[in-house]
């Protein structure tokens, strides 16, 4: 059984809950929404530019960056995990054309 | 038994695999790296705007689409997610202490 | 006397006074400073990933759209061009040892 | 006469001659154009977070950094900032309804 997204949100959960000094989770929460904000925008960007540089080991790296930083922004943001992989299930569960058709893209 | 990432990273395979007519992912694969890579940046930056807009329906709904384009970016770049995974698992093992120091921010 | 950011926020300006039916730069206004600030990312991005392929004629047609949305970002939210100007003059009037000194990078 | 983007690109240019160990602008710029791609997604999403947060000192520091890093970002690709500035004056001669039927977005 591989690591799991549910995994690492538990372990982001514990630390979370140490204290800003030990743990980098726990600081990053501490400064609030918009930083943790700030740095999923900053780790999108990083994993775009090593995609499109074809670095594949950079951008496996940068991935698991926007994981990580995307789990502690709903964290601070009180936004179960649970809750986004419900909508993801439900929004995939259509066949290829409906996907298709309920995308529409502004 | 929730949904995990590896499920909609299937379901990304089978969606890749059908014609661009057909399917958004074919699609967005058929146009190119640097385009998933835009959609990824994208999303990213909406998830952060309804994050600290405080709109936690937008922020599970964005947070999805940024799952489901990173995905779409990691199979369009040849990397499996199964190596994303096992670099987090391999870097959220150590302690709170180790996990600071391991992580210098540029 | 060649084309000058002022002269774009004078045109910005005219346009924001338009009809939302009438002009894209009234419409994008009047939804919102939130739908600016998106506006402004995605520019961003697309200059980026535009650099990084390093496609030269993208990349001057991208930072065109980054200026005008920023332009309408500062005008969406009452923040005047010449206080960005203002401050960026005296920013860099600092000698090159100072501005390296008083650039600390969080 | 106020300070213009023009004045800003003369003085971007000197620091960029200037030794990487004496220059932040020069340090960036060896760094090459993926570094400066990721400074102007970097400062983007943070001026995009400051304006949806009502920040208005904030977002004029951040807008300058848009800037500044468009500029630098311009430099280390060898687009002239003049080239961005030609196609801006013929892009928004356009009336107010071509503006819109010109800006087809995808």
């Amino acid at each position: 059984m591989s690591f799991s997204l549910e995994e690492l949100d538990r372990r982001v959960a514990v630390r979370a809950s140490a204290s800003p000094d030990e743990s980098y989770t726990a600081k990053l929460i501490a400064r609030g929404v918009e930083k943790c904000a700030q740095k999923l925008g900053e780790e999108a960007v990083e994993a775009a530019i090593a995609a499109v540089a074809g670095r594949k080991e950079e951008l496996a790296a940068e991935a698991g960056d926007v994981l990580y930083h995307l789990l502690v922004l709903l964290r601070a943001s009180d936004v179960p995990l649970a809750q986004v992989m419900a909508e993801l299930e439900s929004r995939t569960a259509q066949s290829g054309l409906a996907e298709k058709a309920g995308r529409p893209r502004s």
